[in-house]
């Protein structure tokens, strides 16, 4: 694919903005049947915690008391990032391509957890510097061989940041057409973390020091100069934080515009999302500035050990289901935490209720 | 079974003893052995977290670089409880019968997510009061119909305690002839937070009004009460806090008891074990006090409600997997927590190397 012309441009902003209004509001009814349901179940009242919440919360979004989520993606969107050339990286850029490879050959983490799981995953070339034309089970949506360097200018240009947004959308779209019912958000993107990072300061009003961490693994001076760079991208670039879309073209990346992309219309096609780590959080940010209404249709996976991940959890309205000091993407924490929900749903369509069991209930 | 004769009891605590010193001690050169393999694996050092720990202990535990734990079971230990006289429950003690039941049919949460999971689920009715001969599929080991009341004299006698940790042994040994390569313990009992409070307070030296908590739903007042009735049984029984099989026997229960032979026994196999919540986690912490070796083989499932658990976890050293604010017990942690570790060990098992997958290494 190659880059968007203008009238193609037109049609994506149209389609992105479709997409934004159309999100729907959950409906306090659901959650109430589920509840009613939930109490019901053989165990004392509430006694499963947050289990019992996502499973509420899985009916109001899903619209259905008893909700099947064996269907299940991740969508791992890879791209390169202009950035690396600041040497903002442990890895060289290369390794964005070999670990796509990997991927397609089943030697990653996240094909170990989706092949444990039963969770379908698909990799999605949206903006990789380098061939990939004859890699077999790869789904090619290239917008651009990676962004720009955004220390030097914006990151996209506004023609390629609307066409990323767009391939996820059409992507949401296959996996409501597939009839999935539970998405996963992964990525993988030497210098991912820069981008992630200068997204949630100017969303977050934090300083760029406060929510950049080591990334791969930078030392000391490596992570003194990645916050410097960030700095100066955000500088240069000098984004409107009141308009997600901008600082998502100037400081974002390929697949972070791909997966708000996703994450927007999964929304929008009442398809919960499972919002992998820290770069996932950063697009499921830009997506909760555009449209409030998709909070409660997330579900944060994990606490990232990177540290603007709390900002950014806390700007989405989520609380992580899992606290194991992971920072490795790719969909890895999302993969884990379906195994939860799917187990959440599964609860509340199978356990027996009291009257079916002849258990007593609580006395008072 | 009936109660055993004092020639068992001899019996009986020679085999407990005996379990107790053959214990093992887990070697370095395993932690790192398994080290060199998680570094040498397609993602950035130390990235899996929390995983690559589990990963690591796990083949320390098994003594096997590539450990399977995909044949694995939870023991879930029935029994009643004298103390339920004094109203410590929200619940009649009729209802610890009617789950066994429950259990058998496959309907309560542990049979949901051990199907999910697949985990074994083996009920074992170790004291309930009530007749179960003619029930299917139900492990018999049943030693007394249930504890005598704490807050009037101990609640077992020293025979039935030594009888109960047996038990609990001869599970383990069983485990280990089929070939289970992961243990979780799960538990039911009326009145068996009552107990677990009343251990808790006497092992690390708290008051009972710090450790004890609502149960399946006390109000205030019945909290209270509850509070009042474990003071008076450690009162009444003054156990020598630091003489564990004394605490056990006198306010522990008949599944605390066979949950604390389990652990043990399990540590000496060298089969890992998942410690489910609050009453788990008092008979872990009187295996780890008769025995510390016990606790690297321990994996501490999920962070209970329940007050007292925060005390118990840090007697036995561990920090639980899972924070979903669940107290359900049954061994539904278990079970999410099994998940993880298996999960964990196939990353380990399968995930592709730098060199097998030709992906770059980080500079420096």
């Amino acid at each position: 694919m190659t880059a968007p012309t203008i009238g193609k441009e037109r049609q994506a902003e149209l389609v992105v903005h479709e997409v934004i209004a159309s999100v729907p509001s959950l409906r306090q009814e659901w959650y109430e049947r589920a509840g009613q349901r939930l109490n019901s179940l053989t165990k004392p009242l509430g006694s499963l915690g947050r289990l019992e919440e996502i499973a509420a919360r899985i009916v109001a979004i899903r619209e259905d008391p008893r909700p099947d989520c064996s269907k299940k993606a991740i969508f791992t969107l890879a791209a390169d990032h202009g950035v690396t050339a600041e040497g903002v990286s442990a890895y060289p850029k290369a390794v964005t391509r070999q670990m796509v490879l990997n991927f397609l050959s089943g030697g990653a983490a996240i094909n170990v957890l989706c092949r444990h799981f039963g969770i379908q995953v698909t990799i999605v070339d949206i903006g990789v510097d380098g061939d990939t034309s004859t890699l077999p089970g790869l789904m090619r949506m290239k917008i651009a061989p990676g962004t720009k360097n955004m220390a030097a200018g914006p990151a996209m240009s506004a023609a390629e940041m609307y066409g990323a947004v767009q391939v996820g959308i059409e992507l949401a779209n296959g996996a409501a057409e597939q009839g999935l019912a539970l998405i996963g958000t992964g990525e993988m993107g030497i210098g991912n973390t820069t981008a992630a990072s200068a997204i949630t300061a100017v969303l977050t009003g934090r300083a760029a020091a406060e929510v950049t961490g080591r990334g791969t693994g930078l030392d000391d001076a490596g992570l003194d100069h990645k916050v410097r760079i960030i700095e100066r991208a955000i500088v240069v670039n000098h984004p409107d934080p009141l308009d997600a879309l901008e600082v998502l073209q100037k400081l974002g990346g390929l697949e972070i515009a791909g997966l708000t992309g996703l994450i927007l219309n999964g929304a929008a096609r009442r398809i919960p999302i499972v919002v992998d780590g820290f770069i996932s959080t950063a697009a499921a940010a830009v997506a909760c500035a555009l449209q409030p209404r998709v909070k409660p249709f997330l579900f944060a996976a994990h606490r990232s050990s990177e540290p603007g991940h709390e900002a950014l959890l806390k700007f989405i309205g989520q609380t992580p289901l899992l606290d194991l000091n992971m920072r490795l993407g790719e969909g890895t924490g999302a993969a884990l935490c379906m195994a939860l929900i799917e187990s959440a749903t599964k609860l509340l369509n199978e356990m027996a209720t009291f009257s079916s069991a002849g258990v007593s209930e609580a006395a008072g």
